[in-house]
């Protein structure tokens, strides 16, 4: 076993704390992972403090991973000791079922093995996610990242980036359409920045007037606030996409109305209580409301490889292991721009 | 003008009764159509009462109008004195707007003319339907019928066919798709029908077991008792596509917990409450929620050709236009198969 110093929660009340625990040997496929950047996603946080219900303690989140391959198995062909690395929110999947077979891991039919939080594959253990210093991952499950890149910018790639770029592909978002983005957070900074590098028209609807020179600077190229009804009205019937990040309840109707004919709303987010919808709001238009979830393993590949040659990071602030829970605190009153990314090396320091 | 008999509601809670109206005089790109035969819609009975809110009485529904063509304008081109004809929910739109130029003026940008209950284009006096003995249409809103057919059965193809038929074109199921049928009324058994004939294998999805064996002659090739655990737990992720015909409250959730990875729910109903939708049910499947609304003009009468082609016809219940109260009460009761008809020519021997 491969002994390995983390954070985790120990329960849905109390701050997160050191924790060590041990990963498995690094079989044939797999490769060990020296863990130097993690993003905080708002996941974690859910987990954490078990608000989607089946959190098992100790839990350590962390699915937005970058670092550097120290050990690799016999069997292991597309990675060497030395090669950045970066895991996301999958470490395993059935691999036999036509989700898997093609490329949609994420909609794995047995269900995918998450970095965290999930039964290990074959074993009884749970898996641990990045808030540690180390991970072992099958190959097949690890992305590729490029050299000479802000590497704690490229974190939260992994999550925020391609929960974002995965609909827009799918739905074939570029030039000439009309996008808004809802919620200015980890992935909607991210929905502004790649929808812009597309070529679509990117607006970013908030309900704090504060945020236009936010959204400015990301790249929206119109700003509206949700809360001003003459605002609101100059964009009914506008919108081709609506990329909602949004986990709270809020009024799908209200949204789906700014949608134009065969307009779609995408929602990313998981809201805890279930928001209404109107049936009419859909049919008199003939709207859609989709749902999407992270993307595949080569869709991610594809996604970073974009990134890196469109110079596209997502806005982080560092912060070293102990301040992750000042680093939640934050995160629930809409405090960062737009991400925490924690500096892993920060992690040599704490006692567990 | 045009001396007009017909049956209408005065207000929301007293029965139908006859109404003598006037119709506008025959303009040059008119046609004035003698009714044959009057579908029951079930948006004729929610108007009626007023449960959309919105209804000026006396109101006059009926928008499954087939007749014949008594007279024409000077510049009527496409139909002669003496043709057969159909009008559906829209007799005119603004014809200028983006939706109409592209052949969809039910979702026309200033709002299109309702058969009924809308104000008449340019006029201060509102439509009034087809529970009447005829009717004025400007003829770009007029349908050509093939004749040789139960004209009876024709009449509900104008609402329950198009709004059938148009999402099954536009989402193109066919061959190869599993669809589910929602609600076994006047939609429901033209979806079953139609989707059937495109090629899909259909399943209705139904409270009531004793509905097998319609579902079954109407063309579809399973039956599922959505109140039966086991059963609902067969078709889990099974539908590309669930045509939900329901307008009371449903439960959107367990309807899209049996769509497949990427597959759609279309809403054609209205419920006068609206439903809860978690987002969850969306994301894990990347599955939508659409609406779709009735059909265009160009869109109905390939609709019509469609159907006289395949021998597709509603299956009715004609009845006097006197019997309009008894049937509205026995649609609430769900005591039809699967649409009243009102044989117009029983209307000559009611006194107003």
């Amino acid at each position: 076993m491969i002994e390995t110093k983390g954070y985790a929660a120990y329960d849905p009340n109390q701050p997160l704390a050191p924790f060590n625990f041990n990963r498995r040997e690094v079989g044939p496929h797999d490769v060990l992972i020296e863990i130097l950047f993690c993003g905080v996603c708002h996941s974690d946080l859910h987990t954490a403090k078990a608000e989607w219900g089946g959190t098992q303690y100790p839990v350590v989140p962390g699915h937005e991973i970058v670092g550097r391959i120290t050990k690799v198995g016999d069997h292991v062909q597309k990675f060497k000791v030395g090669d950045l690395a970066g895991v996301g929110c999958m470490v395993d999947s059935c691999q036999t079922c036509p989700s898997c077979h093609e490329g949609l891991e994420q909609y794995c039919e047995q269900g995918f093995t998450g970095t965290y939080n999930s039964p290990e594959k074959g074993m009884d253990t749970p898996t641990y996610g990045g808030y540690s210093n180390q991970v072992v991952v099958t190959e097949n499950f690890v992305l590729k990242i490029r050299e000479d890149q802000d590497l704690a910018r490229v974190a939260p790639l992994l999550c925020a980036g391609i929960t974002t770029y995965s609909p827009l592909r799918h739905w074939n978002v570029g030039q000439g359409h009309k996008v808004a983005v809802v919620g200015l957070g980890g992935l909607g900074h991210m929905a502004v920045k790649l929808a812009a590098s597309m070529g679509a028209e990117v607006t970013v609807l908030s309900t704090s007037p504060g945020k236009e020179a936010d959204a400015q600077s990301l790249g929206a190229h119109k700003f509206v606030v949700t809360k001003d009804p003459e605002a609101l009205k100059q964009v009914r019937g506008y919108f081709d996409f609506i990329i909602n990040t949004v986990s709270a309840k809020v009024s799908l109707d209200m949204y789906a109305s700014l949608l134009r004919r065969d307009g779609t709303m995408i929602l990313l987010g998981v809201p805890p209580e279930a928001p209404e919808l109107h049936a009419g709001t859909m049919i008199f238009g003939r709207r859609s409301i989709a749902g999407s979830l992270i993307g595949g393993i080569a869709e991610t590949q594809e996604m970073l490889d974009y990134c890196a040659e469109h110079g596209i990071l997502s806005d982080v602030e560092v912060i070293d292991m102990h301040q992750i829970n000042t680093a939640y605190d934050r995160m629930l009153a809409g405090d960062v721009k737009y991400r925490f990314v924690i500096d892993m090396a920060t992690l040599e320091h704490v006692n567990a």
